[in-house]
């Protein structure tokens, strides 16, 4: 991967705009928000539309074994250049949280067309299920990519209907047998353009933001066993409220996590009060802990310090917790190679970066398990993200896609 | 009122036990919870177990228009005083809660029997609802036969599968056309024999509580808004947590009534998150509350108080309280002539007591609308109750069923 060719290659802001508000039509709610949500009618629709628009601008396209949407640019090697991002949304979300990737890949092929036949491969990717807002599937598309579905995951998740990911294969025309042929081993690198999701570049007018790290996430429940009593003519002196005990720790847990600074996160965000009336002292509360730090060291003694934070709390109150870890990501390094060409590009382009984390989750975090990935952030108004609120101006959004089309430009036509 | 006749009635040990066990067995999940909801199955069995109960021990049974089962005699003046507590129980309850007071009254009865016709007469009374477990038709019973039932009520209640109160009551047989029928006219007072339900005569080891004034029940509904962002890419600087809001609002709540001390109570026991993901920080919180003092002076002071903090925690953190009076109580005093007649009654029976205030709602506390009213507690073994745990030992319990016949025979048969 070298940087012979610096030329910029600037994106159609027309078409990036349109492709922009015609997706984000797609699943909209009365309220603006969107549900597009994995083989649902909205993503048919969706898909169909990427289909169509690929084929205007002269790409090969194709639909994989499990519904990823591709658009080619055949090369001299047939080895792979991949951009791309997910179509699929959270519940009530917005236009730019993976579609973004979607059409900015695609504006920034279409942009690579008129310069002849590449070296390299390009492809530009609609990536079929990030989100898990239907199926407890997160990153499907990319995970069926890298040979890293099991083979129990069609039949063994159900939505919140009852539906089978097998069954809801079969209504969009997809075979789950078939889901190994989705495997690819051409890929020699990919480059994801994404939303910030957060207020970093927005806050300091940076135009983009180029990926070093994603973040681990750590995911655990905490459950609180007091004693259930009646809230009438049982004195506080005499409680072991289980909500209260709880409230407690969540509350402690934060200001540890506010205490220790950027970029240290911690979200208590589910909760479960039981038996869940006025008049009864709870006897069982269960939060969800969310703890984020791109360093694991870091995120292990902030967890050391969770811990000992409930205990210290159920001790003295006389109450039990007990903890079970849900989910114990570890960070993911991105291609330093391919963060070299980015900030090339983006210097080519004339555009302002600064290197960051990514807090949040995404198929790069995955795909990076396999091949050289790199992300580039676009800035989020206000920071807001899965909201119908998400924002980012056209002026960012061409310049992200812009600072892509000339990365694939460096990595593709040298 | 007199206290004429200071002659100590005893009832019989072993017939009230065994009431206790038969009646604690009706409606029992095998976990032991029982479940005896308005008009269903259990109740309907209780109902009929209490009729032959009182047919077998001489007493004249009736049920009334909207549920309720009397045990009647007559005496040679027609004016009533009545006995007895609520047959329905919480979900999960336990075999105390209002069932000893109406096979308490039914053995008091039943001991009062062999002294001849009294100059008043007595009945023992199963109310057909107290707690509300099926309906929201809090003292459906007690309120029918006090003329304080709205007449849309049958057809505007609705149990959780969407049955109407009145097609319910025409299931077992009772027509809700007719519930103005169940209006006395002739009650001259009531007595109710009831479990503690909290543990200040267990830890004082006293036999009795005679009961002054019934707490005061104030609900309200607190509502956070704050602002729903990604849990990985919002700096905790940059949050409006409407979670983490509400639980600093209920813990500095707690601590306030803590530090004020007995008698007050404040429980936040029911709780909404959303939209209740681990990676979303919370955008709406929603909590009840449930404050209890037997002073309305004290209980304003700490309303106050407590919306002084909910205003000064949502200014500081940026979010939106709104609370909304859900129950809104006033204090009920009991009839201090029948205090003192159940004062005189349990020193005949050679029983301690104290006086106390209760802390959770009764049926009295409506009854004390009406007619002169008392109650006498019973202590609840470590204080539990509304679960099936709730144990009040057979001693006491004689205990009590002894001084509520001695209070019946001094007010009927001087």
């Amino acid at each position: 991967m070298g940087k012979a060719n610096t030329d910029a290659i600037v994106v159609d802001e027309q078409r990036l705009g349109a492709y922009i508000e015609e997706l984000g039509s797609i699943g909209q709610s009365p309220d603006g928000g969107l549900f597009r949500f994995q083989y649902d009618q909205a993503w048919q629709q969706a898909r169909d539309t990427l289909l169509r628009w690929m084929g205007d601008v002269g790409l090969e396209t194709r639909v994989d074994a499990v519904g990823n949407v591709f658009g080619r640019i055949q090369g001299n090697d047939n080895g792979v250049i991949l951009t791309g991002s997910h179509v699929d949304t959270v519940p009530s979300g917005g236009k730019y949280d993976g579609a973004l990737g979607v059409v900015g890949g695609l504006a920034a092929l279409a942009a690579l067309r008129s310069r002849g036949k590449p070296a390299r491969t390009l492809e530009v990717v609609a990536l079929c299920e990030e989100e898990s807002s239907r199926f407890r599937a997160n990153f499907f598309g990319t995970r069926a990519m890298l040979g890293l579905v099991a083979p129990d995951e069609p039949q063994r998740l159900v939505d919140q209907d009852g539906v089978t990911l097998a069954e809801a294969m079969l209504q969009v025309g997809l075979d789950p047998e078939n889901v190994s042929q989705a495997v690819r081993k051409d890929l020699e690198g990919f480059i994801e353009l994404h939303v910030e999701q957060g207020r970093i570049l927005y806050d300091e007018g940076v135009n983009v933001g180029l990926v070093d790290v994603i973040t681990a996430v750590t995911w655990e429940t905490m459950t609180v066993h007091g004693r259930q009593d009646h809230a009438g003519s049982t004195p506080m002196d005499l409680r072991k409220d289980a909500f209260q005990a709880a409230a407690e720790m969540a509350r402690e847990i934060t200001v540890l996590v506010e205490r220790w600074g950027r970029p240290a996160v911690a979200t208590t965000g589910r909760w479960t009060v039981e038996p869940g009336f006025p008049s009864i002292v709870p006897g069982m509360a269960q939060f969800s802990l969310d703890l984020r730090h791109p360093e694991t060291a870091v995120r292990d003694r902030l967890l050391a310090d969770v811990h000992h934070i409930c205990e210290t709390i159920s001790k003295r109150r006389g109450v039990d917790v007990h903890v079970v870890r849900d989910k114990d990501e570890q960070p993911a390094t991105l291609d330093t190679a391919l963060f070299d060409v980015c900030r090339d590009a983006a210097d080519a382009c004339g555009v302002s970066w600064r290197r960051m984390h990514s807090g949040a989750g995404h198929d790069s975090q995955t795909m990076a398990s396999r091949i050289p990935t790199s992300m580039i952030f676009v800035p989020s108004v206000d920071g807001r993200s899965h909201t119908p609120d998400e924002f980012s101006t056209l002026e960012d959004c061409v310049r992200g896609a812009s600072v892509l089309a000339t990365t694939l430009h460096m990595l593709a036509y040298t």
